[in-house]
């Protein structure tokens, strides 16, 4: 089934708002935890952090100004911090309802029941449940010109983290911590893994790998 | 277990890589599919495409200039075009071997067997494996000033899938196509479906829907 430039732009606004959203394969579920400068508490979802370099250590995520992260991107730029949370599958439904858009002094804390847990060096509030965290420091952000998304790029500063799924040579074992995987703006997957494979090498098939 | 800045300072680099890279969560795998003005085809795994709005249809994804993507961005700049095609798990080992270091004069293509094939009024090639392929104009680029890596902008001109996994509302069952989440460099998982949620809205508990 081929669609082209026009078939897109037949489509009715819902519709093509699900199927663009569903074009980049599977993404992460992260809770964005901010604070404003009162204390006043904010949680919401987003579905765009993704891995921006290792040294220095940098993530980047897409905020849509006009959409439910708006009190969000606010915090983030008056006090500087944030963090991000990896929602787990038992989280899913929670971490879902944060992105209801209730008024800045309803704390999604409140209104989804996970709590807040404060570490050391980061203003933000972080969330008890999550088995990952990370603190995080704005560096940047960017309004592209595109279509006024804003790219807000940050270092991270510390990463609070279930022993047990720490690998030996560094890396993560997402499905001992039961993260979720998401897909378009509603759909909440369970990965397991097929396997790891060895770094590539021209001309040699690349083999799986042990933890 | 609770990691500082300077915690993260002190991981040898190896080590550190695997560990920045796992923080994210889940991501998806797409193959993109590039040609010169010559027409030599090339192929590299990305991680980092991500949605970046619906009207105008956009995506973005994040490449390392150093890395093995650089004939990828050479070729995405020489003419404008460029295909995302969806990894599944049935072709995650031919996918993660074009990461390797190929010259530029041995394509992917060939050094994996999958098939390049060619769609109107798209110059890069599709992979005919992937049951989801998007074809893609460049709208932009920029190096971002923090660590050098390059934002690359683009808009979807066209859309090739499977027509058993769109749903009614738009939306994609990306089980029914079999695609890959991966974590970090070299994680390949599969993913199962949790439930879809309906639109959140204060003070009412999101419900599961139907595809």
């Amino acid at each position: 089934m081929l669609f082209s430039t026009q078939d897109i732009d037949d489509m009715p606004q819902r519709y093509r708002v699900h199927f663009i959203n569903s074009l980049s394969g599977f993404k992460s579920a992260n809770l964005i935890g901010t604070q404003d400068s009162l204390g006043q508490t904010n949680l919401s979802i987003v579905s765009s952090v993704f891995h921006l370099g290792a040294d220095p250590a940098l993530m980047g995520m897409i905020i849509r100004p006009h959409s439910t992260p708006r009190h969000t991107l606010e915090n983030i730029l008056e006090t500087g911090s944030y963090t991000i949370n990896q929602v787990t599958c038992d989280m899913a439904k929670q971490a879902h309802q944060t992105s209801a858009r209730y008024a800045k002094q309803e704390s999604e804390f409140d209104m989804t029941g996970l709590t807040p847990e404060y570490l050391p060096g980061v203003i933000a509030p972080f969330i008890q449940q999550s088995p990952l965290k990370i603190g995080m420091k704005l560096v940047e952000q960017e309004v592209l010109a595109v279509n006024n998304t804003v790219l807000v790029i940050g270092e991270i500063v510390s990463v609070c983290l279930d022993q047990s799924a720490l690998n030996q040579d560094g890396s993560i074992n997402l499905d001992k911590l039961n993260t979720v995987a998401v897909s378009g703006l509603d759909g909440y997957y369970q990965a397991s893994k097929l396997f790891r494979l060895s770094y590539a090498k021209p001309f040699k098939e690349p083999e799986e790998i042990e933890d």
